[in-house]
């Protein structure tokens, strides 16, 4: 179920690719004011915020929608595992009620509302922090638009930010709840790898169909090369570079994650993050052929323009020199000259037919020899 | 306010894009001179240098300018911390009674009077110097200029260099100066931490006024592009160029301030800094980006100049394999042959404007076949 | 014998470079199941999973082929060395199987099935996993195909896993007969290092067969430049870039397992490791020669082009420059005005025809000072 | 006062850009010949070698200029700290002599004497090596010419080697002699770095002499570009290629002399050092601006030439694309038909002015419809 | 004395730059061979091997040829440092011989005898074993040609391997005859060292050659760009492409033979050999800076054949633009009209005339404001 009303394009920040209004007025209203100080800087996404708690140890699982910051600060402190489950950032009140109930930093906090902030991995205190971005597709405007998600990670509670509500977790919240299985008998550390997992699984979704984008791009490149062509191409270019710029620091905050030095993550989930690190590179890795591909597009988007150049200079050529000099022939007998010989021959028109003929077969193996025709 | 009389253009180096003449002399002046000799290297942007105080502790707060060297030789030392704000670099004489009287290296003084001086940071002692640069953009020249600003930190005071009197301290003074909040209770780092955190937040202006100019600059660029446009590519060309170049020593100095290994530094503020930290990487990749789309837009130029060549081209193609075959065709039937069988037709005229009519039709067959028209 | 029905084109990860349809599907089928779920992604390119064992010591040797999950399952647990040849790698049954019985850990098993993940080298647990690819050239298509290859390697076992039932490993099959050698007497790691170092000698014949390809493609472009050349172009340069980008992590890789940290290599075995990994070196400089000679081949066919326009314009250039003024001197000397003297001239037509050849002799000389003829 | 003869252009090695004959012809002489042996490399640039020596300690100071092997054999071996300052390297004696009263190894001192050494420094027993280049710049050339300097500094005394008699030193010189003062009170480490100084201190001014060279070029390629100014362009390229080349090992050298961990150098003496290895930055920062200042320059010039080729073939296209219909219609009525109805219409020739304007018309409305007039 | 029949163009492996077919049948032959079987893999280029010994102290020095397998078993195992000079590598019992009575690793062998091997350093036991490459230039085909040579130095014994019998080392085995010099006294680190000199020195010789090609290219470029000249700047491209790829790993070789860390090489000889390493550097350097340069002649090739075109399209327009519109008016003169009536003004022909040379002028003046004659 995803209710995101206007996607916001990506370019690594969650801002547009056109760099944006909203973003600028929101940080000149955030300039001079204390650090730490909540502030939602992005597109407010969803009307209002929703807060999904789900408590679960081996034997037992609770769901339950929080619906107020009265509930929430009633929110009893079991010794059960627990997510968090927030969606929408708009509202510092929640995110600040939260933040305080499990000791996060203030400037993590600031962090978590801020959708122009990059991935990153950090260790605040005794709990966790990442940010990465969900990424959609929009195959229509050839745009790739970024959601910015935040999830921190404690000794037994995983809290996890997003703008929108998106079927992202949908798989993992079945997992959860189907009793056996790995999930529930593992510590928070495995439920938010299989968090990070999802989120990165959707990266291949946007591969292929970006993929897809590319193919249909070359064909047109290659039959029929209009400026729309290169204007995809370029949008596609800028999708790569940006997608490309976000990878870069989540392979990093991943790698860190998964180096073993975090005492939050058990070392038996450790492979398992080092799995998702080596889907990151892998993703990486095809951006950057896709990068190569769009590139080799354009050389040859251009080279059809100066081939069509020199076709179209080629007719003009054939036709012009064809007929220049048959027009010279015609040009030359209308002239008046009294004394021309020419008019009075018996075989006069035969003779000038023959000229325009000869001129004309001249030029003709003139241009076969060139390879022209 | 802002009383700067000419901007000088970025270059990260405080002079001009067109490399200057003021510099070069101030540089030859220089030439030869001890080292440690106070010298104002860059633009005089003020009339007359303006220091101000600040004596605070939790309790109390003292303002006050201090109006020669008089009576800045004479002023107390007291316990309290102590903020120096110098605006205006181009009088040795109070840069070095300052120095002298917080014992500052006589080199460090020498960088806070050049302009030119690229970022930096440096462990002097037992005070922490580091140079900043307050960036200003012009929108009409499409043209980012730069101050010079230095920082000093002591164990109790903060000296601010600055060449202008702008108005990017004005919201830490009134933080400062409201009783409450952590500005007066902590040390001079966290002073230190307001002051540079201000200068980084403006530069979030910047990228916002850059991206709106680049976002004019696309679409001139695809819906009429002119010589003009070409220009304004390479100024923001090089401008992105300038800045990024400025912005990698930035993201070194303020890394290593924030890194613990500095004693001046509290461990309470290294997050704060390290939240600096992470906006000049957040900055610096948004010029990478803008870097890449400003690249992009050189190509769909000198793309859409092609492109127009070609049109041109098969206007003038079209028009012309028309009529040189027609013209032909006349020019033929102009010729006074006597013998010429044509003449005497009875449908003459009207073969030859059947002869006329079939030329255009074939060729407009032919332009149709390729898609010219 | 090979039996391979669809080569796959190669771009480093077993998918098409035309990024294809049916690792998609794989890909969103697996997005969601736990960690560790065996999921075959990529073609199925045999129609049945074959798997040979080879069970030696430096006097017996026996070999047979295994028929059956059932069969699998009975086999012996003896003390000889032991060498599991899996090719199809679509049943996740039998790779199960034999995961189980060696102690596979699940994620090693998951990237064994997917065709799709990158050379890679990990230590897990007691065994060591290292993923390869098997490249095979297409020369019509020039294109490279790959296929993906798994080694397990053991205290006293090897596992391999291919996708079809390429000749690759016969000749290290056959030293393994033959009683004398190192093979019989060496540790498994030996028998890896030999099944590793056919993989990569191969890489050398795919080397030629791109030098083949380029050398005939430099000869069309000097020759005769097509469009299609261009496409040849571009899809060896695709090739290139994906066999470099897969070429770098074989060579981290290989270079891992010959550091001497592993213990499951015994130290004679480095040396030879050594050599392989300097293979690999050797391979992807190669690779970076072919590029360099690639992308200048582009720049000599776009050189091709524009000369080609130029010698075009200059056929027009000359013969429109020579008619042009002579069709003026026709056409004036056909207007109607009584009173022009010429016509009466005794000498008029022997003055035009001296005009017309003066003309053309002055263009003739214009044209050779410029060497344009 | 300076003699250079020659100059010689700047290719970071002593060399011209254009790779000169005498350099080869040195080479092969030295050839073969056992290491150490002291061949001057480079071109001849005074008639002959001039040494001057300068003793001081913080009371005395005596200059001398020394004549001859014999004279140099018989100076003195004071307590005190002395400068050796020789000018023209191509006399292997005199180098030889001073190497040898000094402890300097055979290798260092064939280092002296070859001007294509590039910027280096070397720990060689108690003494230390610094290579560098002082630069000169020729505004009529465009080329920046580059001398030879090596710098030996030991426990108490400085020697330099010189290509020419320049006038670097002059200031230090004064210094020197003026009583008060650091120079005569610190050691010779200090008098180093005075005399390094010197030299990068030079280097501002080459970069001024660029830049105003650059900006010239920059207002050229706008207004009036010509082959010419390509060329110039380029001589800029290379120049700015070479001199960031020859940057890189000074900045290095620079670094490791200032790092602290040389035993020659004060502690005093090392911010001194820091401060001139910023300056090498500073230069070498400048140095990639005006690269990419002249690459921008390079497009632009290229776009130039692209634009003016458009502009030429639209007045082409428009002139014959009025005239060519025009020249049809005049052409048809100049038909010889007799059954031309026109021809004895009463208004026929107001019918065909009219047809000639209506056509002109048209035109003229297609034209400035695309916005071509 | 030089025998080499087939110079080898240099790809940094010994190959042809067109890559070619001789090695890849080697390499077919040698897959699937165990590990160490000696194979040659190269051009065949002596028609027999030669292998010269020197046994010296610094008293007695003995040279002998050998010329057989028994007299080289037979050969005396002596106290004295000792240097085998084997010339041809195709012959695998000479070298395994060889190989044999030093204990050199078979795998150090094979790559002795493989011409395709790159440069590289290795410790193997208890020798070092270097490869180099010996260039050699033939101006005419402008192509570097490259030659493979391993040199191992042992406890008291140097041995090389080259492909021919060129004269690179005779200067090295004069001064070894010479009964003084360092060479006899110092171990036979210091005979290695100066074989490596040579070899490197001979660099310098090619970098010469290569410069006054570059220069002769230059020249051409300006003067008179054919199709010719690109294909020569794309071999010299090629060339220096394939060197710069050989230099870098010569470079990490001779460094790490250098650092000090290994046994076989005394201190006294490290600073030579750092010299050595000072000179490969160099040699890499001016190969960067020539690139740059025939990088910058492809752009001065490209602009110049865009300037020719214009140049072209400058003359046609120029010619076509003044005739047409005069052709049009001796067209309309031409009509057959009976009303026209000019025809029979007086003074109709000098207006026809006076209308073609104002046409004329017109022009001329549109053509000078333009600035195009």
């Amino acid at each position: 179920m995803r209710k995101a009303k206007k996607p916001v394009p990506f370019d690594g920040s969650g801002r547009s690719n056109r760099p944006g209004r909203v973003a600028q007025r929101k940080y000149l209203e955030k300039q001079g004011l204390p650090p730490g100080t909540l502030v939602h800087v992005g597109h407010r996404r969803l009307e209002r915020v929703r807060v999904f708690v789900t408590e679960y140890d081996d034997r037992h699982l609770e769901e339950k929608e929080v619906t107020g910051i009265p509930e929430l600060n009633a929110f009893r402190q079991s010794r059960k595992a627990c997510w968090f489950d927030v969606r929408g950032l708009h509202d510092p009140e929640i995110v600040g009620t939260i933040g305080q109930r499990f000791g996060v930093h203030p400037l993590v906090l600031e962090d978590v509302m801020n959708a122009t902030q990059r991935p990153k991995f950090e260790e605040s205190g005794e709990s966790l922090f990442l940010v990465m971005k969900i990424l959609h597709y929009d195959p229509e405007a050839a745009e790739v638009t970024s959601e910015h998600m935040s999830l921190i990670l404690g000794s037994n509670y995983v809290l996890t930010f997003r703008e929108t509500e998106g079927d992202e977790f949908d798989r993992v919240r079945e997992r959860l709840r189907s009793a056996h299985g790995r999930l529930r008998t593992s510590g928070t550390d495995y439920l938010a790898y299989c968090l990070i997992d999802s989120v990165v699984d959707n990266y291949f979704v946007i591969l292929e169909q970006l993929a897809e984008k590319i193919e249909l791009v070359e064909d047109d490149v290659v039959s029929n090369p209009t400026t729309a062509t290169l204007r995809t191409i370029h949008t596609l270019k800028k999708d790569i570079v940006s997608l490309r710029r976000s990878l870069w620091p989540l392979r990093e905050a991943i790698n860190r994650l998964s180096s073993g030095a975090v005492p939050q993550v058990n070392d038996a989930t450790i492979p398992y993050l080092r799995d998702v690190y080596d889907h990151t590179i892998h993703v990486s890795e095809a951006m950057e052929t896709y990068r190569d591909i769009v590139s080799g597009m354009l050389d040859i988007y251009l080279s059809g323009v100066s081939n069509r150049l020199n076709e179209i200079m080629k007719v003009l050529t054939i036709i012009a020199t064809i007929f220049i000099p048959l027009t010279f022939v015609a040009g030359w007998y209308g002239m008046n000259f009294k004394s021309m010989p020419e008019y009075d021959w018996r075989w006069g028109y035969i003779w000038v037919i023959s000229l325009a003929l000869g001129v004309t077969a001249t030029m003709l193996l003139f241009f076969r020899r060139r390879h022209w025709i």
